[in-house]
């Protein structure tokens, strides 16, 4: 089983990175920072003749964990009740990626990688981080693919995320249905 | 009364900047076009030793047009269900330009801003795209801005927002009453 | 074209109720005041051995409407941020409804049945009602039944909603849509 | 430390009771079991010259729940997305209650009163149960109550909330902080 974790934040080892190594505690994965790659803002030229032109960043390397991964984590920290703007301008290329006509069997293969969400937040995210997940919700139906769990914690200084014990307990049960699954 | 409309898409007069232009019609405003500035991501510093690092970019535009404008108008299409993310960079960059010692006044200023949004997705935007508003929500909450209206438009194809009359009659009566209040 | 419009208050020709006779303004169609109606709430048996029981009560009048309808109307104040009890109660006997044998029809029927909800609130409902408006697509989508537009209005006092243009521009547009379909 | 826990299902001993018989596992507490009452729907009479009526119901036991408890636990099967119709006529209520000259002291009570959700739907409830959790939110909000937390848990059949391991493990989680604080 292979799995990706999108890292959306640009602080070293943030609370939202930390909840995502509970998740995958003992389990082989590979984290992407999405600060360290060169991702170029979506330009939107789906109506345009010749469709979308081919841009030379690093992309490429978010497809491939897509194309390769049977889950992917998109792990963030809520900025402004959102996902980060990094994560953001990452999900609006797929617009042009499941156009690509270098990779003709993404929004095929999409529709069976497995989606989770780990966010987390200083400003009552529980609440104010719900709109997000329903957001999530809604990309990851119209891409078709499962979303089979998400764990909103809530920090705000670096490493707080360890004193919410709901979160904790959520990724700790997380992690063992996923090793479950590994094993079988 | 001073307006800025920021811009927040990537097409050439898009829908919602046509959304832009009809509520704002026969009013002076200035369009501010976020794809046509050099916006960083945030980078979250607000808990290291010495907080946010100078960034040598275009942000400064974006704050001055916080600090000048009497209302600004939030206009994006909605990619992926929410704000575009050359918007959501702008607007994580709140984060820094709220603790910027160089524009001390800015935190207080924004409690007198009146925000309103002008939003344009394709994939049922009024049901969708409701998540988003309530995000704009909290952070005009959390920033203490005044949010006082939004339309939500229907639209693909270049052009199409013309065919929306819901959003077009909306569009017309908030012109009406911008009016109204200049003149007063 | 059959309309039945859903009353949901408990006042005297409720702002709700002044915002439907507009959007019905020149066209026939009949209110059912659900205050009038005697309605058990829901005895949830879907899951004992012997399924739901017959109710004596004036549901019946309620599933005669949608089997006649071409068109409902939700009509309802928000209380507490959502529909009216009387009409979440007049909702939750659906779930017999639909397993009724004496309606087999009404399943179906209810996929070509369109759905209008006309909500008014008094405590910032264009932001604070939008929860509900996600509940009602919820709720048209597990029935299948066609969700093709929804007006948010604001008033407190009796009569107030005839000082929110924005809801009376948008109802006056939806009567001039619903008289042009009428027409052809 | 008083607890009353508002049932809310129709059922006998319903999923979303068997989950706060969880969450208050080995602490003292009352069931208030609101099928079983009798609560006439709200009559909106906040603006006519005489105000609310008196209504001869079981609505008493309800406030004096609200007067003796330290926390209140809303418990309610998710019908259509949102509570039942009986826990919404009892929510409706409240707008009488807060404004009876029997209860003066009601409306300050509320705000030492501490408030927790349980939910528990069928229809991928962790989704689409989240409009619901806003709308309680901003109940909680208006009457200043603290909202210290919420489980929505996944169950169709009688007692099948027993194999919904994330909604145990946070019900587990909470009973354990509900007894720490207790014990001090």
């Amino acid at each position: 089983m292979n799995i990706t974790a999108f890292i959306g934040s640009t602080r070293e080892y943030s609370n939202s990175e930390m909840l995502a190594d509970l998740v995958l505690k003992g389990i082989p994965y590979q984290n992407l920072y999405i600060k360290n790659l060169n991702i170029q803002p979506i330009h939107d030229l789906r109506h345009s003749k010749n469709g979308f032109k081919f841009i030379d960043d690093d992309y490429d390397q978010v497809i491939q964990a897509f194309l390769t991964s049977d889950i992917v984590i998109f792990t963030t920290p809520i900025y402004w009740y959102s996902m980060s703007g990094i994560m953001k301008n990452m999900v609006d290329r797929l617009s042009h990626a499941i156009r690509d006509e270098r990779f003709p069997q993404l929004k095929e293969k999409l529709q069976t990688t497995e989606a989770i969400v780990l966010a987390v937040g200083g400003d009552d995210p529980k609440i104010k981080g719900l709109p997000m997940i329903q957001q999530f919700q809604y990309i990851f139906d119209f891409l078709k693919m499962p979303f089979t769990s998400y764990i909103i914690g809530e920090a705000n200084r670096p490493g707080e995320i360890t004193k919410d014990e709901h979160a904790l307990t959520q990724a700790t049960l997380l992690n063992k249905q996923l090793i479950a699954r590994i094993k079988t």
